[in-house]
């Protein structure tokens, strides 16, 4: 079993977590052992990306512990609702998925709890779940060997950006006509939207 | 015009950037006069969370410098293919949204380049593009008064979580009668997936 998570003890990445994260969740904590199982499944001095099943707690573990983040690239997050991360090697997409191995966490209370979600949160007590993935380590987690298809994680292109004819911001013509944002395809409410020179007045900069 | 981001100079930020992102990136640079400008624009003190429309250095800009990550769920990537973010209000949902101002690029020969992909990689100096950001500071950026659509930033609910009948993983019921993965909605190729012994006795834990 191994309880280091790279070159930190579980209390040391425990405070890590909580700078990066806001809290040392139980999904960043365990993804912590989970990190290091996948790269210890890995040969030594390759170049890897990762891929991750959830975007729940998991991400942040890889974005602390690797060079691979969302933001550049190297972190592709896959929407599958499972616990499972892999690291693969850049020019072979032959890689190490880790993931929670819901028989062998059976026999860990809090994290079973956790894991299938049988107490609110409210009933879960921090210290006991964080103490159990303590002693757990890597003992909860199964590795497989994988290999990537490709084109599930290749780069796409944004192609030529160009001004929108209605809001004047740059966007990927491949979107149409005019931007995302002005085909309606928005997170904000329309009132506002639509009356760009009311708030471009209050800028601050 | 601000040069500072937060509490940090532009210098001391770039080498921020580098460790987390890999490299200093121009999106992440001015990524974070952008986080800057958006937190000048909120009142003070309160919690906010983020949304970004691209999912290209931006994010991580957005992971450095505030609370809000991929994982604890604080930051919601919505691609719209726009370089812009917005930090909204968590219990009002109103809140600024920066954005890169093509109208006001244009006159920055550098930036402007990249922007458009006017130059390819290797015709680009990242050195003389550093300069132009740094000197540019927030004067390239426009903020807008924003009000979010609360449904579009609600967090999904996994449901109940249960054993996967084909390989044994927890995943969330409300994905089927079977896992993602087993659906075959996999980024990995089909042959190792079909054997799943073969590869787990290859576990280094």
């Amino acid at each position: 079993m191994h309880t280091r998570i790279l070159e930190h003890t579980f209390e040391e990445y425990l405070e890590i977590a909580k700078t990066f994260h806001g809290a040392a969740a139980p999904g960043v904590l365990i993804g912590g052992f989970m990190v290091d199982a996948a790269i210890r499944n890995l040969p030594n001095g390759i170049t890897y990306d990762a891929i991750c099943e959830t975007r729940s707690c998991l991400p942040d573990a890889i974005q602390i512990l690797t060079p691979c983040t969302v933001g550049n690239g190297w972190l592709k997050i896959v929407h599958l609702g499972l616990f499972a991360l892999t690291l693969y090697d850049k020019s072979t997409y032959e890689g190490a998925r880790v993931f929670l191995d819901a028989k062998k966490v059976e026999p860990w209370r809090e994290i079973n709890a956790w894991y299938f979600k049988l107490k609110s949160s409210k009933e879960q007590k921090r210290e006991d779940i964080t103490r159990e993935i303590g002693q757990a380590g890597s003992n909860i987690l199964s590795v497989h060997q994988v290999k990537i298809q490709p084109e599930a994680v290749e780069k796409r292109h944004k192609g030529k950006i160009v001004v929108c004819p209605q809001c004047q911001e740059a966007y990927p013509l491949d979107d149409g006509a005019a931007c995302m944002l002005c085909q309606g395809n928005t997170p904000y409410t329309q009132e506002l939207q639509m009356q760009p020179d009311i708030f471009r007045s209050s800028n601050i900069l």
